[in-house]
C-alpha cells in the first residue's frame, strides 16, 4: 500500500513513496530552473475578501481561527491558499514595485480545498506551479512557451508521453457572443464539464440552466468539437461562419501556441476548442494535459492566461502559468505501481558494527565516504552480521561496508550480487548509478 | 529590502532571498540525505485532539473550518500543525506496520503558530527537522549521533559558528525531586525563561508561582549555572550531593552526548544545565543551538529526545530529533545582509534576440544550452541589444549569448568582465562557479 492517509482527502505517503514524490519534485525543479524560473515560497494564508474575489471556489475555502481568539484579533479572517495563482496575483499588487518583469517564477507547495474526497480529489495537494508575469503587457509567445518548459519537465520523469491540449477562451467569448449567448461564465462551465456528462448532458444543461437556445447550444457543441494537431481548427472555426474581431485574435494567439509545439515535436500539443478550464481568472489561453492511456486521471497539468488577475493603482500585471498537480498524478501512478524509487532511503552504504566498541571508527568511515558524495550510516546495533545485512537488504541500500583490523583489509559488499570486495573508504566509489536513488520505469 | 511580509508574522521573501531560502533547503537536505535520512512529507492538517494532547500550546493552534461547512462535516475538529514532530508521532502510531525501524526521516514544511509577532516569531514558518524513531527501544548512540548531523549541514552554509548546547532533562527531574520539588514542569519552564528574565527573575517565579522554598529555587539555579565543553560537568554536578538513580543516568547519557560531540570538534557540543526547552514532550536529552555572536537570535535548532511521544497497543517509538528554525535564522542573516545569493535568477545565460523572426533560433540555443546543463531563457522582447543587456545585468544573469547569421559566428559576452567570445551552443560552458547560482558569505 503505497497510502497511509488516516484522514480522507488528505493523502500521506509511506518513506518509499515519499522519496519517490522528493525525486519527481527535484526533476520538475532541475528542469524548470533550466528554464529561468526561479523558486517562490508564499504564505499558506490568505486575507479571506481576497481568496472570495478571486476564485469561484467558495464552499471549499478553509477558514482559519485561532482556538482561543478574539473575535476580531490581527489574524481574523483569513483562510488556506485553494491554488497558487491567487497567491501569486496578491504578492504581485503588493511588491509590484520591488519585482523585475517580466517576472519568471516556480511554485512548489500545498494547496487545501474542502471538496467531497474522491478518487483523484483531495482536500490537501501539491501543486508545482510555473507563471511568467509582465508589466502593463506581456508578449504572446510566453504562452507559446511555457506548454514546452512543462513538457521537458514530464518528459523527463519515467511516466507515460503526455499531450497537451489547448485552446483560447477568445475564441469560445466571441462565439458565444456572435450567435447571442449573454451567459459566457455559465456557458463556459456547461462546457467545461462535457468530458463528465457528455454531449447530451452539456446540451441539457445550456438549455435548462443556462437559458440558450436548442440552436445555440448546438453552435456550442460544434465549436467544442473541433479539434486538431495542426492549423486546420482555423478554418474548422471559420466554417461557423462567425466573424468577430475578438474570435480572430483567440485564433491567432492559439494558432501561435499550436505551431510553436508542432515545430518543438509534432503531435505534443493540440488544439482542442472543448477545453475551458472552471476557474474564472483565465482571459486567453488555456492549457490542459493528459498522459496518453491514462486520460481518465484527467488533467495533470493545467493552466492559462490571465491579463487582469493582478491589477493595483491603474497598473495590470498579465501572467501565463501552468500548475501540475503533483498529488493526483503520483497518487494514480503508485497505486498502479507504475512508478517507485530505486530504494527506499537514500543511503547508498551501509556501515556494519563488528562491536559497540567500534562504533567511533564505523563513524570515521562514513565521514570519509560522506566527504566523497556517498550517502552512508553506521547500523543500529552491532548484533551479527547476517541481521545487519538484512537491515540494509529490507531498505534496498545496495552496499554494506565490513570494518576490519587493520583497516587495510575493509571490505564492501554488494549486497544484490553477493560480490565482496577489499575497499578503502577514502578512494571506493560505488558506480554511478548507485550513488543515488533513481525512478525506475515500471511501463 | 528583503521581507515583503504584508501581513504581520508571515514573512514572505522577494526573489533574490528565495532563491537564497532554497539554496539553504538544498544544503540541509543534501547533508541529511548523505547521512541516511530520507524525505517525509505529512499533511498540515491534524485533528485537533492530537494537537491539544501533545503540546502545551493551545492558544496557539489555528483551528481549520470550511466556510460554509456543516458544523460536524467531516472535516470538523482539525487544526494546523504547531510543530513537525507532533505529525511525525501520529503518523508513526498508525503505520507502524508498514514501517522500517529504526526509522531516519527528515522534514522540511511549515508550521503554524498563532503566536503575537515579534522580532524572530513568525505565525508562520518554515522548519527542518530530523528524526531517529526506534521500535520499543533506541540506543543512546543516536542522541550523539543527530547533533553531528545538524552541525554538519549548518557548517556547509556560510553562517557564523555553531555551538551546541545540550542537556538532560533526567538530571533536572532528579535533582528537583531529591530536594522536594513537585512542580517539575512548572520548574523546568521557569527555568527555561532563565535567558529572558535572568537569576532573579527565574528565583521570584520558582518561589513566587511553582511553590519553590528559597532553598529548593537556589538549587535549581545552582544546576543551571553548571556548563562545560568536557565532562567536567559530571563532577560539578556531584558537588550538589543528589545521589538518585536518574540524575546518573542522565549524566551518562549526557556525557556520551558531549564526549562524542568533543571527539568530533572540540567546543561544537557543549554541556548546558540551564537548556530546559519549552516543549512536554521531551524525556531525556534537550538539544539547542546558538549562532556564536548571534546569540540574541536565539536557539536556530532545537530538539530532544522523546520516548513517549509514539506509543500505540502497548508498544513505544522512542525518537530523538531536532528542528533547525530556517525562517527565524534566515530572517535574522537577510535582515543584517549577512547572506545572499550570487544572482537573483536562476538564469546563467540570457539568449539575446536580434529580431521577433530570429525568435525560433534562440529557443533552439536555449534548448542546446540546456541540454548541457546550463540555465538560460530567451530575452523577451527584441529591443536594442543595450536594452537586452541591461534586462540580463540586473537580474545578475552573468552572460548573454548573441545569435549571429551564419550561426558559427555566434559570440556570448561576459557581462561583468565586459568580454564578448566566439562561441558554440553544442560546446561552450562557463566556468563551474557560474553554472548555478551560490551562496555569498558576507561573515
Amino acid at each position: 500500500m503505497a497510502q497511509a492517509a488516516s484522514l480522507s482527502g488528505f493523502p500521506e505517503w509511506l518513506p518509499p513513496e515519499s522519496l519517490a514524490e522528493q525525486q519527481v519534485v527535484d526533476t520538475l525543479r532541475e528542469v524548470f530552473e533550466l528554464h529561468g524560473f526561479g523558486p517562490l515560497g508564499l504564505r499558506a494564508v490568505e486575507p479571506l475578501e481576497w481568496l472570495l474575489a478571486k476564485g469561484e471556489t467558495d464552499k471549499e475555502i478553509y477558514v482559519l481561527n485561532r482556538l482561543h481568539a478574539e473575535p476580531d484579533g490581527e489574524d481574523a479572517g483569513l483562510g488556506l491558499r485553494f491554488d497558487l495563482t491567487v497567491p501569486l496575483a496578491r504578492y504581485l499588487t503588493e511588491n509590484a514595485g520591488r519585482l523585475l518583469f517580466p517576472l519568471r517564477v516556480y511554485q512548489i507547495q500545498k494547496v487545501w480545498r474542502g471538496e467531497r474526497p474522491q478518487e483523484g480529489r483531495f482536500r490537501e495537494f501539491r501543486q508545482a506551479d510555473i507563471d511568467v508575469i509582465g508589466h502593463g503587457q506581456l508578449p504572446a509567445h510566453y504562452d507559446a512557451e511555457l506548454p514546452l518548459v512543462i513538457a521537458d519537465a514530464l518528459q523527463r520523469l519515467p511516466l507515460p508521453p503526455v499531450r497537451l491540449r489547448v485552446n483560447n477562451r477568445k475564441i469560445a467569448e466571441g462565439v458565444y457572443r456572435a450567435v447571442g449567448i449573454t451567459d459566457i461564465t455559465g456557458t463556459l462551465r456547461a462546457v467545461d464539464k462535457l468530458d463528465k456528462i457528455g454531449r447530451e448532458g452539456v446540451h441539457q444543461l445550456l438549455t435548462d440552466q443556462v437559458g440558450c437556445s436548442d440552436a445555440q447550444a448546438h453552435t456550442c457543441l460544434q465549436l467544442a468539437d473541433i479539434g486538431a494537431d495542426d492549423l486546420s481548427f482555423v478554418d474548422q472555426v471559420g466554417q461557423l461562419g462567425v466573424d468577430d474581431t475578438l474570435v480572430n485574435e483567440g485564433l491567432e494567439e492559439l494558432a501561435g501556441v499550436v505551431q510553436a509545439g508542432h515545430d518543438h515535436q509534432p503531435g505534443l500539443v493540440t488544439a482542442d476548442l472543448s477545453v475551458a478550464r472552471g476557474l474564472d481568472y483565465y482571459t486567453g489561453t488555456v492549457y490542459e494535459t493528459q498522459l496518453v492511456g491514462h486520460e481518465s486521471i484527467g488533467s495533470v497539468c493545467s493552466g492559462g492566461r490571465y491579463d487582469q488577475l493582478a491589477t493595483t493603482d491603474g497598473e495590470t500585471y498579465p501572467g501565463v502559468g501552468l500548475s501540475v498537480g503533483i498529488t493526483r498524478l503520483l497518487s494514480r501512478l503508485f497505486g498502479q505501481r507504475l512508478l517507485s524509487a530505486s530504494r527506499s532511503v537514500p543511503t547508498c552504504v551501509l556501515i556494519a558494527v563488528p562491536t559497540e566498541d567500534d562504533r567511533r571508527r564505523c563513524g570515521r568511515i562514513a565521514a570519509a565516504l560522506r566527504a566523497r558524495g556517498i550517502a552512508c550510516e553506521v547500523a543500529p546495533t552491532a548484533e551479527r552480521y547476517g541481521k545487519q545485512i538484512r537491515y540494509a537488504d529490507r531498505r534496498g541500500i545496495p552496499y554494506v561496508w565490513f570494518p576490519t583490523d587493520p583497516p587495510e583489509r575493509d571490505e564492501v559488499r554488494d549486497i544484490r550480487a553477493g560480490e565482496q570486495i577489499p575497499a578503502d573508504c577514502d578512494e571506493w566509489m560505488p558506480p554511478p548509478h548507485d550513488v543515488h536513488p533513481a525512478l525506475t520505469d515500471k511501463r
